[in-house]
């Protein structure tokens, strides 16, 4: 069988990357049968070092430490990487460009499904990092296309529980409803979709509990990440 | 924080592997605190082509193919690895022999637990091959511990269920009765205990599920690795 040996940097956090590796393989058993099992390897970061990279904005540390993982995984054997997390796409192009190995982008596998889906206006939520920065708004914005955020006070409260509940075995039900909740608001500020833009939010909520449509990152960048394993996407 | 970076070759099989991921970052946060986890780099393999090696008998296939992933799991940062699986340490001694890295071995850790627990006569539940071979047989019957097995037939359906229902989201609840009617049986013929020999039998059944002592074999090997990775025990 041939295909193109998947580098997961994760652990950003655990949860999420769990989702990834469970996803990998259910989409690669889709696609080839229920007896292939893709061979893949997975980094999974300290989640307390790469935080305080992010807090500290510092991203050259953040570089050097992703880059060193990724040629990590490349000497295992690995043909590509990706990161299973949205925050560190901020050094994506960055990293990209020191790394022997080609690197699947999950902001640009969902801004390509933004555009497939032809959405005018789009919600984001996700860490501060990535609602506050540019990373999905700038190509956005470029396009044409508008970027709505949740209240400020929401924006904080969304932080704190991807960073807490989110890690628990179960979530709170009031998290999810709450979550649920800002998604609505979105959706009443004109957004036509909203992207679940921290790969740790599906862990809590999913497609099937929104009537406004969700842009599921995680699902997302599994489908792109399988279409170039497999060779079905150069 | 000082601890030894571990490498996990799993995927054999993937549900087993997560068990391991989770259980040892939840270790790791219940021994140095919530904000803390562990670097750490599993390489998954492909279950197809590992379990036409058992078929086979080619051990050397196998442990030329886990020499390679070893080196590359070292190549990574990995101070240490570990099989999460029990079949797979049939070549235990070989592959460490030929690695740069320690290795902690899930059956010594085992054996310590049957001999901990002072045991006289021990139940065994796995592959075929471990069940069949002589991986815990041969040091359990030199420590004058007993080494019981499931009947013939038995022994052909857990092997059935390990390679299919095991895999499965959502394990059908006749296959979780019938594994526990084996261990009560095992324990009719006189087991003080019995050993989830396969670290895809906890995904199924656990301990609080049984009356008669069951020995999970991951949760086991999870132990050991933490003492390892974090220097309690040499």
């Amino acid at each position: 069988m041939n295909y193109k040996r998947i580098g997961i940097v994760g652990g950003v956090a655990p949860p999420s990357t769990v989702l990834y590796y469970q996803q990998i393989i259910e989409g690669f058993q889709g696609r080839l049968g229920r007896d292939h099992y893709p061979e893949l390897v997975i980094h999974s970061l300290d989640m307390g070092e790469i935080n305080q990279y992010f807090n500290k904005e510092d991203h050259d540390a953040l570089s050097d430490k992703l880059v060193q993982v990724i040629d990590g995984l490349s000497g295992a054997g690995c043909d590509f990487a990706l990161f299973a997390c949205n925050a560190m796409h901020m050094v994506f192009d960055r990293v990209r460009q020191r790394v022997q190995v080609p690197m699947v982008s999950l902001i640009q596998a969902v801004l390509e499904e933004v555009h497939l889906r032809q959405l005018k206006s789009v919600g984001l939520m996700g860490t501060t990092f990535v609602m506050q920065g540019g990373i999905y708004r700038n190509p956005l914005e470029e396009s044409g296309i508008k970027c709505l955020l949740p209240d400020e006070e929401e924006q904080a409260w969304i932080m704190e529980v991807i960073l807490r509940d989110l890690q628990l075995p179960d979530i709170p039900e009031e998290t999810v409803t709450r979550l649920l909740k800002n998604v609505e608001r979105l959706s009443e500020k004109g957004a036509d979709g909203v992207i679940l833009a921290c790969t740790d939010l599906p862990v809590a909520i999913t497609e099937e509990m929104s009537p406004t449509p969700l842009l599921d990152s995680t699902k997302i960048h599994v489908k792109a990440t399988l279409d170039y394993a497999l060779g079905e996407v150069q």
